[in-house]
């Protein structure tokens, strides 16, 4: 690849172009935002070789642009990206919610020639390049949602250009992947954050392990998880919705004092939760 | 100190084992269980001198027994073991739950002026004395629950016993222990479980970190947790519906796509996670 422009160098723009560079896969590296100080942070970091505030002038010249921003701003960017990069280049982005942001691009016939959604699966409970990493993607698994508008071509090249930054590409459509990480993504945040705003802070000496895992990504920032959820708050409730039957159903279990009713529910968690673990990469 | 004898040596009582002997802290460390195999592991691995099944002969002679039993039998070895150690012996535990096994202990004169409760917050998903660490206790919370009836001597020497290993000493009833921990402990597991048990096993390849951490502790052994859920059945139950409130709070807000509510639900939370960050000892 010649040029590649990241649009919004944060926690995973950020990686994506110190990726990019450690592997030597880019001539350039453009790094588009729209505060001076964070792109010459993610520049410090070795993350882009040159910075702008200017998204047109950012991808002019470039062979691919990613972008990063967040989940409310990835579609009105990818079409300004679209309308101010060459006519052959490849779009795609970066966002945790993809049916959205699909429709709104396809509403675009440049922008959706161009166009191919993506969501590696990596990330962070923390936010900035400060943070980024260039191995964030390694044997990560990237969602690529291509529909029946988006051209084969540049699907092509959304795999090379994803599985050239270590991950492993799986496809489906967008609402099927909305779908899916409200479960696997959305709801863990969402468990995680019920559970920190549960806990009285005075109560914070008796947690122990348990807790700090599982609240760990309350920790993220507020701005971008609020997007998040309102993108994909239909799905995001339905899983919800199933959480709390799971929850009502121990209650019931308690309840009765029901000790096989209990043993059930945990141990058809447990076994779940060891074929995730027996999936899971080395690295991990 | 000079013979210390644990009764179960599991994950919790070997690395009790492990860490008296790595601190120099007893004499000697008799390890009490039911299974020779176990306890050759335990032997093995450092953690006991030497082992047996019969309980009475093995703290006949032990200045502390430390009973590290699942929860539903504490009670009934800490009996056992006042009846067999010497009258000037402390008998102590690590159970999780605290209400229902004093209340147990109490029953017994000569167990009850024995008997100091306790609960140090460290473990693992991971069950057996394979798994014990003799650092497991350092720098972690030690819960103590004396009652009235408690003697201040033996009190005195838990202190010690506790602090020995490790650990930092907090005081409170054993009611309101088993309130607390249902929220710090009970409850994120509860949710472990839940979260597990609520994601088909087909969508584990769309799962990341924030599932990984937030689904740990549902790896833990079935009939431990049921029976510290059944011992603490009042309390979860409570907790449980108090989690329930705010994933109906947040349903709420997403149903009517309330983008000021959803911030406030989410950075309360994480404002909240912030401050038990901060609480947190350097170690963990």
């Amino acid at each position: 690849m010649g040029t590649v422009a990241v649009v919004g160098v944060g926690l995973i723009g950020g990686s994506i172009g110190m990726a990019l560079r450690a592997r030597g896969l880019a001539k350039e590296v453009v790094g588009v935002g729209r505060d001076l100080a964070s792109l010459e942070v993610a520049r410090e970091r070795g993350a882009i070789d040159r910075a702008t505030t200017d998204l047109a002038r950012g991808v002019a010249e470039a062979d691919v642009v990613v972008v990063c921003t967040p989940v409310g701003r990835v579609a009105e960017d990818v079409r300004r990206a679209a309308d101010s990069a060459p006519p052959e280049a490849l779009v795609t982005d970066a966002g945790s919610t993809k049916r959205a942001i699909v429709e709104a691009v396809e509403k675009s016939p440049r922008a959706a020639g161009m166009f191919v959604a993506a969501h590696p699966l990596a990330g962070s409970e923390r936010s900035g390049a400060a943070f980024a990493r260039a191995d964030l993607y390694r044997d990560r698994v990237c969602v690529l949602t291509p529909t029946t508008r988006t051209p084969p071509g540049r699907l092509r090249r959304a795999r090379t250009f994803w599985s050239g930054l270590g991950c492993r590409i799986v496809e489906m459509g967008p609402a099927e992947h909305d779908e899916v990480v409200a479960f696997t993504s959305h709801l863990p945040h969402a468990l995680a954050a019920a559970l920190a705003g549960a806990v009285p802070a005075d109560w914070h000496p008796l947690a122990a392990g348990a807790f700090r895992d599982c609240t760990r990504v309350a920790g993220a920032d507020t701005e971008l998880w609020t997007a998040i959820f309102r993108e994909n708050r239909g799905p995001l409730m339905n899983a919800v919705g199933k959480l709390q039957d799971r929850l009502a159903a121990l209650k019931y279990a308690l309840m009765n004092d029901d000790e096989e009713a209990i043993r059930r529910w945990w141990s058809d968690a447990r076994s779940r939760r060891a074929s995730f673990e027996a999936q899971q990469p080395p690295s991990v």
